[in-house]
């Protein structure tokens, strides 16, 4: 198969932060963050392998500053590495305070799909071709964090 | 007030099609449509006024393809003219067919954004700065669709 | 086919204006009330068809006074002129303030909803039986709103 | 207070039965009839008290004939007697099947509504003007059923 | 067909009370309290007949104490009697003020859920085996309610 | 102050697996379950503090099995072990196949809450009591889990 360039892969996802999404201190839920980067992760994986994908693990995550109602929420991610059937995808989220306020790192995170056919199986999927610095670096680091995985799963 | 560039206000999201979304034929609402073009103007006019805004008017949309259940659908915005307190934003709504399918265009709008203080009220926001051909253009023939939407509203 | 009179088709919606509909100025968002134009707009035309319907064309909507959570929204629509497949349905917005309070117009519109089969394709409707005032002044003039919408797409 | 007629209560909710408030049978779950239930009594108790209102109880149901999605669902309340602070609403709950077809009885129910104040304690509400034979016979037969819902409670 | 112990079906669903689950003043709605209920005892019922369930009747519901935004809600379910088909379900709402603070009985219920085949004809359930006194008290009693369920629908 | 028994912190949220929970193809998301995973570690550390809590890091997920439409999902959780101002729970999802299916282990994670007061700022928490084997293992083990975790935060 033909590598595909991340660019590809790039999905973006702005939104609100709105009451359904939050406490009662108006601050959102972490798992509603959670389910924000596995929305946009599975679309970055599925524009890479043209084919359904499931979710097999989400790298842990820090929460580094909280959000509010109100505030804008950038969700950003590509496919960095693909193994045969999986492909690790990076995820940044950022926040932007009130209306047109200063931009906030509140997480990053590396998320496995994989591609699966109608039954569920895992089906092969492309390789990548990172183009940009950030691409390569992190292309490259993939190979042990996916060592890892494989470690914590046989636990 | 200092001018903008479109490029501050450009807002993009792009989401997965989803059973709440869709009729019991598999096929999104044009009322979902319409909710994800409000809510991503909403959020282009925030990030060129930074300030709050409020729906003042949605123009006509034409809906030219289906969009199905387990597509991905890519909304995108900028404000493209300014009036005192006033923002016309253009938003174009694109859909992938099934997993990494071909590109479609599904609707254009344009909505009108008004910039609000505490109380509701209108508030100056600042000009627009167009900077590529096709922001050009949208901002040199939106004075006359200011007008018609003037008219229209007076009837 | 026999005309169907515009009484089959009347829908009516109320509902209360809650959190999720609303930005954190407690303002109803326009989209939210896009969609349920759209929705009422639906029933109707699947009254009148008695057969499944698609969204063709929403036309252009002035949102003419804001709509607060904890307010009664009330949407009502029928449907004022069929062509061979499609539907014309006049959509109004009132809403009362607070609980019991006064009422105030927020928007009109009109949708142009199409009968559809099993595979998508459009299929005849029945003629419109206006019996009312404003049934037959709402049917005389579609023929000319009509010919806009044509031309509107047609650029 | 001046009796208020049956009237400017009635309040109805026509909506279209939607994969979310379905089982994975295509059925509606008999929660979400009952969430329907609530809150249209709550409306047609606002529009007659002109005040905000609590649910203090909702008398048995008995559901009738299953709702599929796709189907049409219509919700019909209105305030049939009122205490001093408590009023009672009778709702009825029809569905059509699939688009346009024959319509069924799917539920009914009594709510008992009490009108408060900001801090939620109980207010007197104007007494009804019973209009019509059926609002007549209502009215006439709820002391008997007031009466049981205060033995119940006391059980 | 073997009896099933009541402990089998007791099912378990503690959840917070979010924004969308209230209305303005932060009460919960009746009808969310109603869903919850009707949802839980669903499981329960499933659990107890392995086979899917639909819901006959809702008995009647007294809201003993408002639960509010930000409270613990409790609820919780279990088959204490069955018939040929139908299987009747206690369920009890709790509710804990803020985070920790003291619990309070919001309601209690029965509903009737009917284990149904895959055309939605009622099909048989083992009978219950109840073990503590609480489960026999609620299986001794239970015959005396149904019969008045039957009279309460002949009317 | 005074050591809190686990039993305090326990919780349990048993639900259906829904239309809106799933992908086209019938299979939950997993940043559904994430956030099924934060509200009921939410909840179960607010039971242990008495105070209200934010979401500081999720540790990394392994979905093990895929869970469907119309299956059982039940996720426990308790605090394990407590830092000054932080909590360790453990949370487990379980799934049942179908109505009263056989039982899989779908994922397991650990998640740290922040005991917060009402400007966001971290409190005091008292300690844990473990008194079962899993409880006290689980409370042994943890010292070094949080090690990891501040050694990963500061990379
Ligand atoms: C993900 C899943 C398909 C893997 O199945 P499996 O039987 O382990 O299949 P394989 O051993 O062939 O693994 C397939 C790929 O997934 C990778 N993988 C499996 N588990 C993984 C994990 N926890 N983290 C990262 N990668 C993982 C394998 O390394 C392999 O990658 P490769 O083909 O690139 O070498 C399976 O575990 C599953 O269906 N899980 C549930 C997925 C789901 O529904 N998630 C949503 C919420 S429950
Ligand atoms: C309803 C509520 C305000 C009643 O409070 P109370 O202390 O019992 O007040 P009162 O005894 O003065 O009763 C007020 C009225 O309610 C009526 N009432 C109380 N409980 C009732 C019940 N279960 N069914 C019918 N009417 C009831 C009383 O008869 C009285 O009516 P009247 O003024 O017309 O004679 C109180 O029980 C409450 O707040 N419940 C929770 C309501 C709620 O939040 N519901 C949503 C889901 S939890
Ligand atoms: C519930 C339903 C299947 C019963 O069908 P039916 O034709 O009355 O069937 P039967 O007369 O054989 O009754 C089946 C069982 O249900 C019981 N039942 C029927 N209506 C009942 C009611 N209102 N309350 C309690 N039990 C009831 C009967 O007593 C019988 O019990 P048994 O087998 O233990 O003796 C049918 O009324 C139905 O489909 N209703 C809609 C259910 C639904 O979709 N609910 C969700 C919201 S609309
Ligand atoms: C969690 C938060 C309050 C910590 O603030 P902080 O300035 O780092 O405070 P401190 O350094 O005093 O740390 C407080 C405690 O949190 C722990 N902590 C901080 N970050 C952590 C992490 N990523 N994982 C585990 N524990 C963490 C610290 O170890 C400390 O624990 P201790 O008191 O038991 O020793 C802060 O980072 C925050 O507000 N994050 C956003 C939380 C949020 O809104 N989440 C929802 C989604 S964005």
């Amino acid at each position: 198969m033909k590598p595909v360039p991340v660019k590809q892969s790039r999905t973006i996802r702005t939104s609100l932060v709105l009451p359904p999404d939050t406490n009662h201190h108006g601050t959102i839920f972490g798992g509603k963050v959670m389910a924000y980067i596995d929305e946009v992760a599975a679309i970055a994986s599925m524009r890479h392998s043209r084919s359904p994908v499931v979710t097999a693990s989400i790298d842990s995550v820090d929460f580094l500053s909280p959000v509010k109602e109100g505030d804008i929420i950038n969700v950003e991610a590509f496919v960095t590495w693909t193994g045969r059937t999986s492909m690790e995808v990076y995820v940044k989220v950022m926040s932007e305070k009130g209306p047109g306020g200063e931009k906030q790192l509140t997480a990053t995170s590396f998320v496995t799909m994989v591609a699966i056919d109608k039954d569920g199986r895992p089906i092969p999927v492309p390789p990548v071709l990172p183009e940009t610095e950030e691409e390569k670096e992190l292309n490259r680091t993939a190979v042990e964090r996916q060592r890892q995985r494989k470690q914590r799963k046989a636990k």
